[in-house]
């Protein structure tokens, strides 16, 4: 598929420029870049105009509608994005370690750009800005490929960002979009190997399945949620059921809220009541086990237990132990994000070591996960896979490392 | 494949035992694994010597039996390898940061186990004591496919480790091995993304792509090195003839050998005969570019600069400029390890900057891109890819991170 082979080759060779590039000219390109998107205002949203008509001939729902349409505030919002990258610390040129080797080398690790990203994404043209400005930040060239339905927008958005970026020094490349919209175009896009050095699905649990289905190149999955909140028989429970609340409620679209809560037997009767009052007083459906249903939930199954529901349902569940808790959420759990509500030390020590996933905690809300609550000022995704990255993926989940060796006529017989 | 999905399920569930357990009894484990080798070290020949018989019979090459024929020497080098990975210090419970966040959470980044690790590897029973040395002191179960040229030995080698290994506490199916040697049963292995965390490939360039192609389990691509020297104008030309001769000749199987010269104009009527002569000497066949020829080379293709030989072949070519050399290492290297022999700073910091490998030299041999020779005290493989590890992996590259999140109430409204 030439298009396509001909923007990823491109941009490998852009790679090689965005390796000499400074942090100012970078940062200049970013709001050159903001610029653009601020003064183009107009132009972006009837581009976008034409996707959002064309969504709605075809019936698309109104959710995807809503991500999808643009108005002056939400492309300030992605112009303010790029300056706010702008802003952050260049992850590049880091030398995280140098040793002197007994034989004289001085060897050196350095964070360099991991090179070419793809990015594969659903219905939301925010992520064509959002996405080049962190991966550029970080020395990367860029291949996008959006869905159909925003194509309109993606083209106006990447065009702008393209233009003025050249203007002062974006290398020729560099910001890549495939503008054939069809599957064919994203499967051959995953197996590019020899330009593209790894994949990051952004969008519903379809998409993310499908590329790590397809793709050799390597991928950085993210994304899917179903968190747990565990209250132990040592928790405060006023401080549990604001906790369990706040989880579930405060946004249940999102892949930190909390899906499914473990109470220990001991408190059972005595929490229960509270919190599955207070979660139903907030329009939630609450599906539990039978000592849950005396308290009013719904009967819940197997595979309740397994659903990340991104809605107002929870599942609920009365544990005979701490251990059956672990146990419990090491089978179910996705790797996302865990709570504990304990005052036992050694319970929040033990859950802490033991529960195997990317973000755990104590006495806290899930919601925290989150690149910029975690402090990295931006964030591309949270990784629910091992490899790389793990939990929310800062500029530095963006880099790779090089070894640097210094010599004086070393030689190994 | 029920058997497949069994040893895989096992090691799952060993994962989370592996996560409890302490340095001093990985320790143990280790000790007691290689005090099995060498106690049983008649009974591992004698069914190696199985695998021997049949690959004679088969007509399989001298190299291939060479690489799976086990002696007394070799089982204590097994045993050795192992006692010493005991002597390393433990990567896990490590912790990289910790934050203070406004908020009041404590944000703390900890080294944990990657999970469950996949090696696929070809005729080299060594690899089975190695790789699970390794993946168990980094707190990793381990599921092993090695090939059917070598299914004896290996069952025979990993059978005493884990008899050993779960006689002073090593969970039960933490290491397992895949007996059938099926090809189907490696692909099935490669798709088991629900209990295995990531798969390394050890072995040829074949089995590398066939892994790459074909598995949805996380990969780390390991081994190709089409590795450079590049003599500068401003080179000392003896030293650019010893790091030739040496990179090239020392062990030229091996990924880190070099396997193309480059020679800036300026000096190759001088360096040419020197280096082609000495390399002549040592049986090396050159092929070259034209300027080459004139100095006795063979003419190379254009295939040529992109081949690995792996033999005592070398290409050569005379480059225009600096700027051509690092053109021409850029297009044809696989990304292993290059070296510039030059007397300029500024070409040494070019060099190290534009390069695009995973290790650069100034002034020295290609040929300590190696584990042990990084300081590193061991090491699983090196990784030729950009996500995870770049460069020779040691225990750190078997560990993965996790986000550990101390509150005392907060909730994120």
């Amino acid at each position: 598929m030439k298009s396509v082979d001909d923007i990823a080759r491109q941009a490998k060779q852009a790679k090689l420029e965005l390796m000499k590039i400074s942090t100012a000219q970078k940062n200049d390109i970013l709001e050159a870049m903001a610029q653009g998107l601020t003064d183009e205002a107009a132009y972006i949203i009837a581009r976008n105009a034409v996707d959002v008509e064309e969504s709605k001939k075809k019936g698309k729902t109104e959710s995807l509608i809503d991500r999808l349409a643009l108005n002056e505030k939400r492309i300030e919002a992605m112009a303010q994005g790029l300056r706010d990258i702008a802003r952050l610390d260049d992850p590049i040129g880091e030398v995280i370690g140098a040793k002197k080797r007994p034989n004289g080398l001085l060897i050196s690790k350095q964070r360099v750009p991991l090179g070419v990203i793809g990015i594969i994404y659903e219905a939301r043209p925010n992520v064509t800005a959002d996405a080049v400005g962190l991966c550029l930040k970080a020395g990367n060239a860029v291949v996008l490929k959006g869905s159909s339905e925003a194509i309109h927008s993606n083209i106006a958005i990447s065009e702008i960002m393209v233009k003025r970026g050249e203007a002062v020094g974006l290398p020729k490349g560099a910001v890549g979009l495939i503008r054939e919209t069809s599957r064919e175009a994203a499967a051959h896009m995953m197996k590019l190997n020899e330009y593209i050095d790894v994949l990051i699905p952004r969008g519903g649990a379809g998409l993310i399945k499908s590329v790590v289905e397809n793709a050799t190149v390597p991928v950085i999955e993210t994304g899917t949620g179903n968190c747990h909140i565990y209250v132990d028989q040592y928790a405060d429970l006023q401080m549990a059921k604001e906790i369990t609340v706040n989880a579930k409620v405060s946004r249940p679209s999102v892949c930190n809220a909390a899906e499914s809560l473990l109470v220990h037997k001991d408190v059972a009767d005595k929490f229960l009541p509270k919190v599955i009052g207070a979660l139903v007083e907030k329009d939630v459906e609450v599906r539990g086990c039978p000592t849950c249903e005396q308290y009013g939930a719904k009967p819940a199954t197997d595979e309740d237990y397994y659903t990340e529901f991104l809605d107002l349902i929870i599942s609920v569940k009365v544990v005979d132990s701490f251990d059956e808790a672990v146990a419990h959420i090491n089978k179910y759990s996705t790797g996302h994000s865990e709570a504990i509500i304990t005052d036992s030390y050694t319970n929040a020590q033990r859950f802490k070591a033991e529960v195997d996933s990317a973000a755990v905690y104590v006495n806290a809300s899930t919601r925290y996960t989150d690149g910029f609550e975690f402090g990295f000022g931006a964030e591309i995704g949270i990784s629910t896979q091992r490899l790389h990255a793990r939990g929310p993926m800062g500029l530095e989940e963006l880099t790779t490392v090089k070894y640097v060796i210094d010599g004086d006529g070393q030689v190994r017989w």
